[in-house]
């Protein structure tokens, strides 16, 4: 998760590479404290592309296959040439060789692929690596209290009956995931989940839901369904796999609100934070339970997975 | 409108200006050919922020007032600071005077109000001018084919209800647009039309819908409420004024695809087009009414007004 609105260091600390995603030119190494888009490319004139927030850790990316499956994924979602990715990847470690260098410590590598330039045509993407904002660790070690939000699209548009509604992929057009984090900030909470019809339980702006029941000998961990227009989880999926070896049985299923209230547990989960454990849903507490440690242990080991 | 897989000239043959949107440097011209914006400007990263686009026509923008109060309106939808729309129109003459000078005819000049940077919390802004693309002049002398297409959010969801949505606003999130257009464009067609539910008639992804009805003595114009988000049209809102003078019924009302189907004409409006008749939609052809003229030509007095 990399909520901008608590980053703060100056660009000079980044690494920033041109991919060029098309044509001839290598991945090229960018001053990071000068401009790199030009003002008619669609990323920002029309927030047309897709991206992916990979954690940095020691020097390296986490879980690089399931995030280059799912950016492949998005891409195609959104009518762009395949990404190349064994250039992709060679920019990542250009960027990575660069942030290590220069002193970088663990951090958000992000990769941005662009329709490109109005004037040119020509898809344009970038990695750039960032330090972990300070409000990602505080999540973390403190938990988060957080306020269902209806979506605003039906639930019934999947992307087989409206495809352009773009469910599903990781897109740059995220003013809305925007605008509900800083609608729950500006009422004294920390992040958000979306619901759609009945209450079912669909996803955070930047994260995935997990919910954990521990009890008469059952041991589940929850998530929603993907069906209902939630991106997959890199992290839930990695978790799972871990989940699944330590006896937990893992499953996705049609959550409500109710049934996260009812859990056991509750945690966002995403690639830079982790987790974070939800302490209040709409206001009620939720108390810390015994397998919380285990939990985020867990999710923290999916995370790192390399 | 502004569909940019039609534009192809040279971003040298464009203007920009930076406003500085806050902060005291003044508006300040850039060269166009090389990068304006920083890697972690929030319009590229996330799409968050708005835009305007006004028509230039022989040398000066047109509906200065109505894109003005719009702006205002999506930056306070956004919780961008309110613009300093004294800067912004300071940074408009200065881009018209050098796309003057250099030559530029008629065009579209945008407005594009970025939440910012992510490592300095300051919003950013463009000012830029770029010759009209081909297709648009093609979609108002030939007119257009349309399908209908479920927008994907409930109409249920109003911005009382969800303020998160953003709906009503113009945010650079306009990927969902941009797709319903490649859509149709994939399947032979030229323009999308928005419906929600019970097949009530929204929007075009850059566009506002009207319809005419030119029988029995009656001569109405009809748009969609503007209650379900749609955006509201400064050239519709301006076309009204004109054709209520010239003894027109201008009214919004909640259209039905039905309605369109049976209506003397449909068009849809926008800046820098102006206007494109809807030739076929959804493969049922509309012949061209006894009114065409006449309401093309308030359309182009509406769009072209000062």
């Amino acid at each position: 998760m990399d909520v901008p609105t608590t980053t703060s260091s100056p660009l000079g600390s980044r690494a920033v590479v041109a991919v060029h995603p098309s044509g001839d030119a290598a991945p090229e190494l960018l001053d990071p404290t000068l401009p790199a888009l030009y003002i008619d490319d669609l990323a920002a004139v029309r927030g047309d592309g897709v991206f992916e927030t990979l954690m940095v850790r020691d020097g390296a990316v986490r879980n690089l296959d399931r995030h280059t499956a799912r950016f492949i994924n998005s891409a195609a979602m959104l009518d762009l040439p395949a990404p190349d990715t064994g250039r992709w990847h060679a920019a990542t470690d250009l960027a990575l060789e660069h942030w290590v260098a220069s002193g970088g410590g663990d951090g958000s590598l992000r990769w941005m692929y662009s329709r490109g330039r109005e004037t040119t045509r020509e898809p344009t993407g970038w990695v750039t690596v960032a330090p972990e904002p300070p409000a990602v660790a505080r999540g973390r070690e403190q938990g988060v209290r957080v306020m269902t939000a209806q979506r605003g699209y039906s639930l019934d548009i999947t992307k087989d009956a409206a495809p352009w509604a773009l469910v599903g992929a990781k897109t740059l057009s995220y003013a809305a995931n925007m605008a509900a984090l800083r609608y729950a900030k500006s009422h004294d909470l920390d992040d958000v989940i979306f619901i759609g019809d009945g209450e079912r339980v669909l996803e955070g702006p930047t994260s995935t839901v997990i919910m954990a029941r521990d009890r008469d000998g059952v041991r589940e961990i929850l998530t929603p369904l993907h069906e209902v227009g939630v991106l997959p989880g890199t992290t839930q999926a990695a978790m799972y796999r871990l989940a699944g070896e330590a006896g937990w049985t893992c499953s996705e299923a049609p959550l409500t609100v109710g049934d996260l209230r009812n859990a056991d547990g509750v945690w966002l989960l995403s690639s830079v934070r982790r987790y974070a454990r939800v302490t209040a849903l709409d206001g009620t507490p939720l108390d810390r339970p015994v397998c919380a440690d285990e939990i985020e242990d867990l999710a923290t080991r999916a995370a790192e997975g390399r």
